[in-house]
């Protein structure tokens, strides 16, 4: 073990070494201690160096950077990092910073931002860059249009392996930043046909004609794809890239199996977010208070409305509740408990629709497996219960009323839990968003209801 | 709109071609059909098909392919459902489709196994199969020698590109199965000295010597590096592999960018289930209900004690409570709605550490930027359930009671909320598990408590 002052020492040094050496770059107006810095940090503590820093330093410190730095800084930070500090720039020299970044990096962050943001960045980009993202920005985020990158390499099918070899070679530098994977065989008409791996072209001799030795009509997906269908292609297809298509056929892009998979990170992390009451766009600590606090209160509001919805219940057994005083302390835990072992059925069953495991249709197989499970851990918890209500008054009704109450009330938590998500999905509704929420305004309902309705039919008996 | 009775009949036909459809091929043992059935299946729909069969009817079915095709089934489901179905099959079965999976998807079914169960499977495969198998599963399968493939493309620094090409096209059959981006350049030790892409062989001159023209001393990890510092590598790097050497520098393999990717979203899935209460191990449906019972009640047992606990606050104040029984209609509303407030907050500091914009030791900055929150919208809750108590009994102490409880309560929930994940990841503990009960037992402990105290000192004005 470490001294403890050794330790707060080490960690002074760490800490040092982050971002309050920053400030004193900043401070000092030093350019090239801010390339270097940059270029030291451990990966992923860039993200963490900006969110320290005032939204003042933030901008002295990027004005310290050339342009691709803060590209390349920019696609480093999470999204909405990266979009929240690109809005609070001067249009003029954001554009200049989204003239460095990749295609589908530009259209990410400018997705970040407000119609009218965006807007007055891309009339300041450069003309070639601004008309391709004008393009892009037509697509849909979440649709493989939205995720694809138009660098890609094309061919006319009627070339050779050496065409392509030599072609490679005298513009080495250019296509350096491509990432290459695959070369794709276009007709005349723009239309793909075919497509060759880059060690295919290692493999052949060099006089062989594109034609003879690409694979002919390969797979592609149309613009419109979505993300959970790419999702699935590449969960059971080893490729890097597939290509995209127009409804002519004509090739637009390349939608590369990365993209995809940061694309649902991103979504899994929303998903996150909604599924604990944070909705209309992610948090993070470093936006403004009157939005942090505005966004998480529209849930709380809503939140506060079905609790008293479900408290009403309690309200219209109040004489009920005044002989009895001991089941105002058990309403919590029943309501509390239900709702987790709902929750724990809304996990697996959100779960399984994201494996892929279950789809709504299958509404009946799921209810008959959660029945079981239901009337097991309903009669265990409600055995549990019942026995510390009665072992605590000394009174066996009481422990029957809570008991019993606990017991259905898991049995119909469980099988909610298990088909809200279910039913949400069949609508085409979020089940991140709105399956908590139902569920625990009725699992809570319920709750009160069989708690106080069992106690007023034994009402002599607990007296 | 689709008239009702078209509608069925067309979920009818679509179900049809789905499982219903397979368990005819079953019945009639037509292995031809079985393999043509898995071909043209939807990608992603295979998981599905397989949870909705019978054990014996999976086993069937599974006896109906080769063992390649077997392999492949198993590698596209999700794997804990591969790893379940292959639990129940006789070890000599299982070993043959082992012995056809890529090295990496081994291990990573073989850990989804008992001990016993993957030794006995080991024991019967292919010899060099098994040994390969044995020196991948010494490591920790969240490591980047967990994650790592042994099939990779390696040549010494003395050879030149023609010795490279020469060879790839000799045995392009055999590395037709390799996913072969880079290619490693070792010394005479067997130590990685330099690293080549394959579009680079094809750029330059035949005759060039791969020391020559190597990136040398390329960036590889330790074969102990954990999964989180390889997501952060590949979040800030453009590489689609990395190599993977030990500790006297030598070359053991290569971990890819979409393995990573993979095993962040296997990850994901664990922590959200656990989030939910979830825990020792994923759960599917197709578990057997014995399993599924016991790990969901685990989590609820302890979870019922957390409320006995904080409930008996409310036992200390029954006397309280008898004068003023409206308060038990509120007790559970300010203890559910602390709860909500403060989850938000657990999720944003559990996202933020997961995007890495915080460390445990930004946990001053984290306080104060939730403090201005939890007193925001504490006052808004307060002062809307306040008013709603008061406009029920016409009582402005009422409102004053459960006004100013539920705004203190809120302040402190969102506040512990936030801290909550950085002390337990300060502690390697898991945030994701822990947070949540921590959290609502202490808001309702201290909502329970805060409600009746208040209405004990008001007690004059209250009855």
């Amino acid at each position: 073990m470490n001294e403890p002052a050794e330790t707060t020492e080490e960690l002074n040094a760490e800490q040092q070494d982050a971002w309050e050496q920053l400030e004193q770059i900043v401070a000092a107006k030093d350019s090239e201690a801010a390339r270097s810095y940059l270029k030291e940090l451990p990966p992923g503590e860039d993200a963490r160096v900006m969110a320290q820093l005032s939204d003042a330093e933030q901008h002295e410190f990027i004005a310290l950077l050339n342009d691709e730095d803060a590209a390349r800084l920019m696609e480093s930070l999470p999204e909405i990092q990266a979009g929240q500090f690109l809005s609070t720039l001067p249009p003029e020299k954001a554009a200049l910073i989204f003239d460095e970044m990749n295609s589908d990096e530009q259209v990410d962050l400018l997705d970040q931002l407000t119609e009218e943001q965006s807007e007055a960045i891309i009339e300041q980009m450069d003309p070639e860059e601004a008309e391709n993202v004008r393009f892009l920005a037509q697509y849909d985020s979440q649709s493989a249009g939205g995720l694809m990158i138009t660098e890609l390499l094309s061919f006319e099918d009627s070339q050779t392996v050496d065409d392509v070899v030599t072609e490679l070679r005298q513009n080495a530098e250019e296509y350096a930043t491509y990432n290459v994977q695959y070369i794709y065989v276009i007709n005349a008409d723009e239309q793909l046909v075919g497509v060759l791996r880059l060690r295919d072209l290692l493999m052949a001799p060099p006089g062989r004609r594109l034609n003879k030795m690409m694979i002919a009509n390969p797979t592609s997906v149309l613009d419109s794809t979505t993300l959970q269908d790419l999702q699935h292609f590449f969960d059971s297809h080893p490729l890097f890239g597939l290509p995209v298509v127009d409804a002519d056929q004509k090739l637009v892009g390349v939608v590369r199996r990365e993209d995809v998979e940061h694309a649902g990170e991103e979504q899994a992390g929303r998903t996150f977010l909604r599924f604990a009451g944070i909705m209309g766009g992610e948090e993070l600590r470093s936006l403004p208070l009157k939005i942090r606090s505005a966004r998480r209160l529209s849930w709380l509001s809503i939140n506060i409305l079905l609790n008293i919805v479900a408290a009403s219940i309690i309200a219209m057994y109040e004489e009920t509740l005044e002989s009895v005083i001991a089941l105002a302390v058990f309403l919590p835990i029943v309501s509390d408990m239900s709702g987790c072992s709902g929750n724990q059925s809304i996990a697996v069953s959100t779960r399984e629709l994201v494996l892929g495991v279950i789809r709504p249709r299958d509404w009946f197989h799921v209810f008959r497996k959660e029945l079981g499970l239901g009337l097991v851990n309903g009669i265990a918890l409600g055995i549990l219960l019942g026995g510390v209500a009665y072992l605590w008054k000394g009174n066996p009704y009481l422990g029957l009323v809570i008991g019993g109450a606990l017991a259905l009330n898991t049995l119909m938590a469980v099988c909610l839990g298990a088909l809200i998500p279910l039913i949400l999905k069949g609508f085409k509704l979020d089940p991140a968003l709105a399956s908590g929420p139902i569920l625990t305004t009725l699992t809570d309902m319920c709750g009160f209801f069989l708690v106080l309705s069992f106690a007023q039919a034994l009402l002599p008996w607990l007296t």
